[in-house]
């Protein structure tokens, strides 16, 4: 276990280091505001969103999980990078394949076969398996199509699924959506699939539908 | 589910417009690769090997999982940041409490307990349990203290361990190490520590213990 490049995450001091004038040019502006993206290691608005995630779930005692497909991460990184974020962060589960949609989230496989990966059904079995498994009080799902393969006529590049599940919810008042990100790339698709992930699990959301 | 902030994602896109000319100066290099990691969300670092890591592992036919404590879906985050991804990449695990190790991963309380939850006993466990509900051929698990808080004496901030489990290994053969990172903050933490789980996963480190 020797050569680990440890070294090559020291880069982020020499981005750290650069000044901000108060005459600042649009350049200069845009490298402090990467400067504080790189410290964090994700970009400012997702690390934003995931902290008033954590603070308002906080202030609820309430405990979340997140189960993702498309994203692969994603969200679970971003609420995991906020100092104590512990007290509410309770289980992610990266489930790419079919695979492990059914044996990690228990999603049976006539919803995969019938509606597909990236459907309502899908994501919302996703969010109840999140929720049971983890035994967290809410659970949000991403599934969806990122690129720059996989998309079809009907469901494209960028389109991606959320679903929320919830403890004593009654099981048949589903909340699901099906969004149509526009496809700038892979990175874009996931990060705007990641902000709405966690737009889902922001308290006030919650019977906007 | 309406008001989702799905503009907010369209920033990346300034960034990318900046033009990157022949002499270009230390500032516009930076700016550069800046762009670069915004557009695929993630540091570039951590891109790059994460992009050596799916495709050393694709030619071997090899997949993989990863069990994530401290860094939190971060190094699932970079691997499925990867086109293609989904041929090698199987499952992530996110376990950052102890009951989560256990209920997800199938740690034994009697380890967490007698060793904790940042050890190599823990972190050899998590790498199991990622293996065996997985079905994975090799997984990693990551787990240390990232800080601010949570450090002691014998465990500071910036402590991780990390374990490596294989198919068809002998388990008395445990691949595991605890490593010190200097406390350059959460981020940074998490970026090394994201770093050297995933130089774990390249087939060319197997062997060097």
């Amino acid at each position: 276990m020797t050569n680990l490049r440890l070294g090559q995450a020291l880069t982020t001091s020499q981005v750290k280091g650069i000044a901000f004038p108060r005459d600042a040019s649009k350049v200069e502006i845009i490298m402090a505001q990467v400067a504080h993206a790189r410290d964090t290691t994700l970009p400012d608005e997702l690390v934003d969103l995931a902290r008033a995630v954590i603070e308002a779930n906080k202030k609820l005692g309430r405990r979340i999980a997140v189960a993702e497909s498309c994203t692969g991460g994603l969200v679970s990184a971003a609420l995991t990078e906020i100092p104590g974020s512990s007290s509410v962060f309770e289980a992610g589960f990266v489930t790419y394949s079919n695979a492990q949609k059914m044996a990690l989230l228990g999603v049976s496989e006539d919803v995969l076969d019938t509606f597909g990966a990236v459907s309502i059904a899908t994501a919302w079995a996703m969010a109840q398996g999140a929720l049971k498994r983890s035994g967290a009080d809410v659970a949000v799902s991403i599934t969806g199509i990122a690129g720059p393969d996989g998309g079809s006529e009907m469901k494209p590049v960028g389109t991606v699924v959320f679903a929320r599940a919830e403890q004593d919810d009654d099981t048949e008042n589903v909340v699901a959506d099906l969004r149509r990100f526009e496809d700038r790339g892979r990175g874009a698709v996931r990060l705007q699939a990641a902000l709405c992930a966690l737009e889902l699990l922001l308290p006030e959301s919650l019977g906007e539908e």
